[in-house]
C-alpha cells in the first residue's frame, strides 16, 4: 500500500482525553476514531491488526476442535428471563424496545442463546461433546467507558461454549481450551499467565483468568517467576493424544493470583523469595465451567447411554479480541510509539523514500516495493513528499517490525538502511541483503 | 470435517413458517436458526457460505481500490440530526436509549458516520479521491420481517463511500464500483443486471440497482436479452488504465428496468420482439451518487487547488451480503435442495461412506479424505451410520458441488461414484480418477 493513497489520519498532538499509552497511541496512529462514548470506528490500520488477532484466535479455536458459528448481536429479553439474568444483569445490559414494543437487548454474552440453539438441535449423548464459538460484537453499557478499546462499550469478543455429557467430559473440554489459550496468546506475541478465578456458585477449580504482564495493567498480580519462562505447547501439540490435564497442572501448580485473590501468607510460604514477582496485569481471557446452570434453565437435555434424559454440562471460554489490540500495545511500546509483534503487525515492512521525485530513489523504492509484494510481504510504502524527520516519526509511531530506508546518498554507496523497530538495530546493507533478511 | 462431529442440525420436516425456497432450504439444511423475528443465528454451514461471499466481495472492493475500515453498529442520534435523517427515517430505525439517557440508534446505513470521520481526517484535495468501505451488521426494524435472511432485521451489508473533489471525479469513482460489481456477482456465480434507479433530489443518471434473475424474485423486470449473455470484465481488468466509462455505457445502453420504472412503450420501441425478456428479479446491490448532500450537512470540506474550501462529492455503494446467501439459493436450487456455485460452497466435496464400520470402505474413505485435505480441497465426510438413502438426501439438500460415494460393492470393482450436484452427472470411476477430476 502506498501511503499517499492510504487512509491513515495520524495525529500530531496527543489527545487530551486519553489516559493510557495504548489509547493515546491508537488515536495518534490513526487506528481508531471514537464515534460515541466508548464506541470506536476501526480505521484501516487498526482494522488490519484486529483482523490479524481474530485470525489467530480463530485458527487456534479450530485447531482445538471448536466449531465456528455466528449469533446475532440483538437478543430477545424472553431468553434471558428463562435464566433469570434479565432482571439480575443490571444497567450494563443495553435494553432495547422494538417497533412492536418487544423487549430486546444488545448481547453482552451468549450463554442463554447458545444453550437454546443447542437444546433445539441435539438429542443424544452421541452428539456430544461439542464446542461452539463465535467472534461477534457485544455491548456493555459501562457507566464510565475509558482507556479506549480496553474498556469500550461496543467490543469484539470470541466466546466458546462446550457441551458434555458429564463432569469428567467437561473437564476434558475445559483443559482443551486452557491449553489452546496458552498457544493463542503466545502466537500473539504475549506471555499470558493463567490465574485461578472465582467460580461462582458451582465451586471447584475450573475457572481461570488469563492475564498479560504490563506496567500499566489494571490489576496487581503476584506470581512465581518460573511462569514467565515456562514453555508453551508448540505446533506439534496434539489435542487428541497429548496429556492436556498434565499441561494444565504444570501451569496451575505454581502460585499466581490477582490482588483480589492474593494470599500473602501462602505466596511467601509457597514461593522462594528470589522467585516472587509482584507486577501488574491485564485480563485478556476468562474460562469457566458452570455445569448445568443454563442447561437446566433452558431445558437443554440429551438422552444418555442408559436412555435417561440428563441436562448437559457446560463451560464458556472468552477472549477479548478488540481489547487485545490495546493490551498488546500496553505490553509492547516505547516513547516513540507502538512496537508490533510480527504476527499481528498491520504491515510487516515500512518502506521510506527519503527523496520522492528523485528518479533514482523512486526507481529503487518501486523495485523493492514490488519485490516485497511478490514475496507476499505486506508493506506500507511512504511515497509522500513529507520531510525525512516526519517520515521517521510516523514509522516509529505506527510500529511496523521493519523499516527500510532508501535515499540518494545511500544508493550512491550501494546501500539502504534496514532498521528493526523492536531492537532498534540498524544496518547499512545492499537492497538485496535487506530483502533477504526480511523475506528470510 | 467429519459429519459425525459437525454441528449440522438438518430438519426432516419443512418448516411451516417459511414461504420461499431459500428460507425453507436454509432452515432444513441447518444453515441458520431464527432467534427472534427477522433475526438469525448462522450455524457452521451457513456461516461458511456467508464468509465465502464476504471474502469475494472484499477482494473485489480491494481490487477496485477501496479501503476497508469498520464502523460500529451503534451510532449517536446527534450525528443523524445533523443530516436531518433522525426525524425523517421513520420506524425502521431502531432507536435506543443508553443508561445515561443518551439517544442512540442501531445503524441502518453509514453515510452520516463516514462523512463525519472523513471530515475529521482529510483537509486537502490532494488526499482525494478515496473510497472507504466496511462489511458490518446493520438493523432495519421491518414491520413484517419475512423470507428468512432475504428480508431480515439484522443483516450483513457491504457499504462503500467515495469522496471526490468534483463531479467528474465522482463519476469515475462511480464507474469503478459499477464495473467492480459486475465482476463481484459473476464470481459469486450470479448474473446480475444493472438497472437505472431513482436518483432522488440530485437527478442525473448515476444510480443503479443490480438485480439477479430468479423465478421467485420480488420485482418484475423487463430487459433486452443480450444483457443476459453480455461478457463481464475478466481477471485482466485494469481499473487504472481500462475505459471504465465505456464498460458502464455498454451495460446501460440496452433496456433494463424494474416494474417500478418500466415504460412499456419505450421497451417495445427499443427492443426487438425476439429480444424482449419479462422475468422476475432480486435486488442484490445498489449504487448511488448523492453529491454534497451529506458533506454540506456535516461540514466535510477540503481545500481545492485554488485554495478555496469545497464540500466533497460523495457516492455510496451497497451489497447485501447476508441477503446474497438467500438470493443465490433462489437462483440455484432444485426439488432436492441447494446447488451451490463452487465459489461459495461451504465444502467443495461431500464424501459418503456407504458402509461405516466395514474395514475396507472405512480405509478407502479415510485415504480419499486425507488426499483431498492435503490438496487443500474442503470436504465434508459423512462417516455416520445413517442408511444410504438418508445420506444421499442430506448431501443433495446441502448442495455441495461434488459427491463422492464409496461403498464395498464398488470397491470390489475398483470404482467409486462421482456425482456432480449441478448437472446430476454420475460416473463410476477409480478413486484416483475421481480425485484427479475434483482436484483438477
Amino acid at each position: 500500500m502506498r501511503l499517499s493513497q492510504y487512509f491513515l489520519p495520524v495525529l500530531k498532538e496527543t489527545p487530551a482525553e486519553a489516559q493510557i499509552a495504548s489509547h493515546r497511541l491508537m488515536l495518534r496512529a490513526g487506528m481508531v476514531r471514537q464515534t460515541s462514548a466508548g464506541i470506536y470506528a476501526w480505521l484501516p490500520l487498526g482494522l488490519a491488526v484486529l483482523r490479524n488477532i481474530e485470525a489467530i484466535v480463530r485458527e487456534e479455536q479450530n485447531r482445538a476442535g471448536a466449531q465456528e458459528l455466528l449469533m446475532p448481536t440483538l437478543q430477545s429479553a424472553d431468553l434471558w428471563r428463562k435464566s433469570g439474568r434479565y432482571d439480575s444483569y443490571g444497567k450494563e445490559m443495553l435494553r432495547i424496545t422494538d417497533r412492536h414494543e418487544r423487549e430486546m437487548l444488545y448481547g453482552p454474552t451468549n450463554e442463554e442463546m447458545i444453550t437454546d440453539i443447542f437444546a433445539g438441535s441435539v438429542r443424544s449423548y452421541r452428539d456430544l461433546p461439542r464446542n461452539l464459538y463465535h467472534i461477534q460484537w457485544k455491548f456493555r453499557d459501562e457507566i464510565r467507558p475509558r482507556f479506549g478499546v480496553m474498556r469500550g462499550r461496543e467490543f469484539l469478543m470470541k466466546d466458546a461454549y462446550s457441551f458434555d455429557l458429564d463432569v469428567e467430559g467437561a473437564r476434558r473440554s475445559y483443559n482443551r481450551m486452557f491449553v489452546s489459550y496458552l498457544r493463542t496468546y503466545a502466537r500473539l506475541g504475549l506471555r499470558a499467565i493463567p490465574m485461578a478465578a472465582d467460580t461462582g456458585p458451582i465451586g471447584g477449580d475450573m475457572s481461570h483468568e488469563f492475564l498479560i504482564l504490563a506496567e500499566t495493567g489494571e490489576s496487581g498480580v503476584f506470581l512465581h517467576r518460573d511462569l514467565i519462562d515456562m514453555a508453551v505447547p508448540g505446533d506439534d501439540l496434539n489435542f487428541e493424544t497429548d496429556d492436556l490435564a498434565a499441561i494444565q497442572q504444570q501451569w496451575t501448580g505454581l502460585y499466581a493470583a490477582t490482588d483480589e485473590k492474593h494470599d500473602e501468607a501462602r505466596f511467601n510460604a509457597e514461593v522462594p523469595e528470589e522467585k516472587r514477582v509482584a507486577a501488574r496485569g491485564i485480563e485478556v481471557g476468562h474460562i469457566f465451567f458452570f455445569g448445568t446452570k443454563y442447561s437446566e434453565a433452558m431445558a437443554c437435555q440429551v438422552t444418555g447411554p442408559d436412555g435417561a434424559l440428563v441436562p448437559v454440562q457446560m463451560g464458556s471460554y472468552g477472549i477479548g479480541v478488540s481489547r487485545l489490540v490495546g493490551a498488546i500495545i500496553e505490553a509492547s511500546h516505547d516513547e516513540n510509539g507502538i512496537i508490533w509483534p510480527e504476527s499481528v503487525a498491520p504491515f510487516r515492512v515500512g518502506l521510506i523514500n527519503l527523496k520522492t521525485g528523485d528518479a533514482e530513489t523512486d526507481a529503487a523504492c518501486a523495485d523493492i516495493y514490488q519485490k516485497l509484494m511478490n514475496a507476499g510481504v505486506t508493506v506500507l510504502y511512504d511515497d509522500t513528499d513529507e520531510r525525512a524527520g516526519a517520515k521517521f516519526s510516523t514509522m516509529d509511531l505506527i510500529g511496523l517490525p521493519w523499516q527500510l530506508i532508501v535515499g540518494p546518498r545511500g544508493l550512491k554507496n550501494g546501500v539502504v538502511e534496514l532498521k528493526n523497530r523492536a531492537s532498534g538495530e540498524r544496518a547499512e546493507i545492499s537492497a538485496e541483503a535487506a530483502l533477504a533478511r526480511i523475506i528470510g
